[in-house]
C-alpha cells in the first residue's frame, strides 16, 4: 500500500493506547481483558486503513476484533474510524504479523481474516505470502482447534497458490466463491482494495478454510 | 449433449468391437490385453464426441486411453475419429459410468479425466454430479494409489462445488488454473465444449487432484 508519509502518525497511535495496544505481549492468553466484553476473537492481518475490520465490528457487536497492520501511515486511518464510530469491540496492533506468536497463544483466536494480501508473485518470494505454509503453521499455533481462515483477493495467481497451499497443509475447504460480487453473498463487508478493484470490474475471489482437529 | 437421433449409431458401434469394447467386464484386471501395447491407462468419463480423448491419444502414444460415454449418438463420432486416425491406443465404452466397478478393479487406472461434466445445478441433484463423494469413492476403487483426477469445466458453480467435494474427501489439490486459456498452459488438448465456450470468451477452470496413500 503506497501512502503519503505521515510523520504525526506514530504519535497519534501512541496517544490512543486503549485502541492501539502498546504492549500486546501483556495480553497473551487473556485478550478479553483488552476489550469491554469477553467474547470470541477474530483478527485481520494486513488491515490497511481499516474499512473491513471496523465494518465487521459494527456488524457483529458480539465478536471482538483485532486489526494487525505494520504500516503506521495506513493503520492511523483505521484508528480514525474507530474513534469516530466509538467502537469498543475492535483494537489495533501496529506490528509485523510474523511476530504473532509473541502476542497470542494457542486458543486465543477463533478466526483469521486475510484480505487482499500482498501477492508476492515471484517464485523466490513465495515464503513472504501470508498463505505460505510457515504462516499457516503460525496461525494454527494461535487459533482454537477447528479455527478458520477467511481469505479474499482479486489476485488470481495468489488465490490459486493459496488453494494449493491450504490443501497441502491439510486444511478443509469449507466455502469458496470464484466471483464474490456476482454470487449473491449477503452481509459482505468490503475492504478498501475490494472497493477499488470491484469498481474496475475485477473479480473478487473468496474462500473459507478450517483447521481440522487431529 | 443434445444430438440428432442416429438410429444407425448402435449398429456402427457393434460393428467395431476392437474399438468399442462390447464385454468390458471381460478385461477387468487385465486391460492391457485390449490394447496393442501394455502401458498406463487413463480414462475419460463423459467423452462426448471424442475430440479430447483422440487428441490425447495422438499426443501421448505411450499411454492407453478409454473414453466412456453413455450416449450412442455422441460416442459414434468418437469412433469415427479413431477409425480415421487409425489410433491403436484408445478404446471406447458405450456404458454408464456409474457401473465403473463392474469393468475395472483396483489399480487398473492411473488417471481419470472429467471434462465439462453435466453441472446438475439444483441442490437436489447433487448426487448426480460426477464429483460427488460417491463418485470419488468409485474412482478410488479403480485407481492406483496416488491416482489422479484431472477436471476441466466452464461452469463456475460446478467447479466451486467440486473443489469443496475434493477437499472434504481428502484429495490433494496438486494444480489449479482459474483461467486456463490465459495461463500459458502448453499442450492443452481442447474438448468440443471447451472450444465452444472459450470461443465465446468464457473462462475455463481446471484442476488436478490426487488420492493420497494412507
Ligand atoms: C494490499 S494491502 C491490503 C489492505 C486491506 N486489507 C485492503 O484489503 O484494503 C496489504 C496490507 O498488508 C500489510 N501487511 C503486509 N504484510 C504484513 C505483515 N507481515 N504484518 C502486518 N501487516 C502486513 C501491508 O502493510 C498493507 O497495508
Ligand atoms: C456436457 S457433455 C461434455 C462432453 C465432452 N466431455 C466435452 O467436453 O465436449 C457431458 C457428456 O457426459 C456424458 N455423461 C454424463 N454422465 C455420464 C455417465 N454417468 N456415464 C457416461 N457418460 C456420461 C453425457 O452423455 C454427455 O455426452
Amino acid at each position: 500500500m503506497r501512502l503519503r508519509n505521515k510523520p504525526w502518525a506514530k504519535e497519534k497511535l501512541m496517544q490512543n493506547p486503549k485502541i492501539v495496544i502498546q504492549e500486546p505481549e501483556h495480553f497473551r492468553g487473556r485478550w478479553s481483558e483488552a476489550f469491554a466484553k469477553k467474547q470470541l476473537l477474530h483478527i485481520e492481518i494486513g488491515t490497511g486503513k481499516g474499512r473491513f475490520i471496523t465494518g465487521m465490528a459494527k456488524q457483529n457487536p458480539h465478536i471482538n476484533y483485532i486489526g494487525i497492520e505494520k504500516q503506521e501511515s495506513a493503520i492511523v486511518s483505521a484508528l480514525d474510524k474507530i474513534l469516530e464510530e466509538q467502537l469498543d469491540n475492535v483494537k489495533l496492533l501496529n506490528v509485523d504479523a510474523s511476530r504473532l506468536v509473541e502476542y497470542f497463544q494457542k486458543n486465543d483466536i477463533e478466526r483469521v481474516y486475510l484480505n487482499f494480501s500482498d501477492p508476492w508473485p515471484k517464485n523466490r518470494h513465495e515464503k513472504r505470502r501470508l498463505t505460505y505454509k510457515s504462516f499457516l503453521r503460525m496461525y494454527e499455533s494461535v487459533l482454537v482447534d477447528g479455527g478458520e481462515i477467511h481469505f479474499k483477493t482479486d489476485n488470481q495467481g495468489l488465490f490459486e497458490y493459496s488453494l494449493k497451499s491450504f490443501s497441502e497443509y491439510g486444511l478443509l475447504l469449507k466455502d469458496i466463491s470464484l466471483d464474490l460480487h456476482n454470487s449473491g453473498m449477503e452481509d459482505n463487508v468490503m475492504t478498501e482494495y475490494e472497493e477499488k478493484f470491484s469498481a474496475k470490474g475485477q473479480r473478487i475471489y473468496r474462500c473459507e478454510v478450517k483447521y481440522l482437529n487431529e
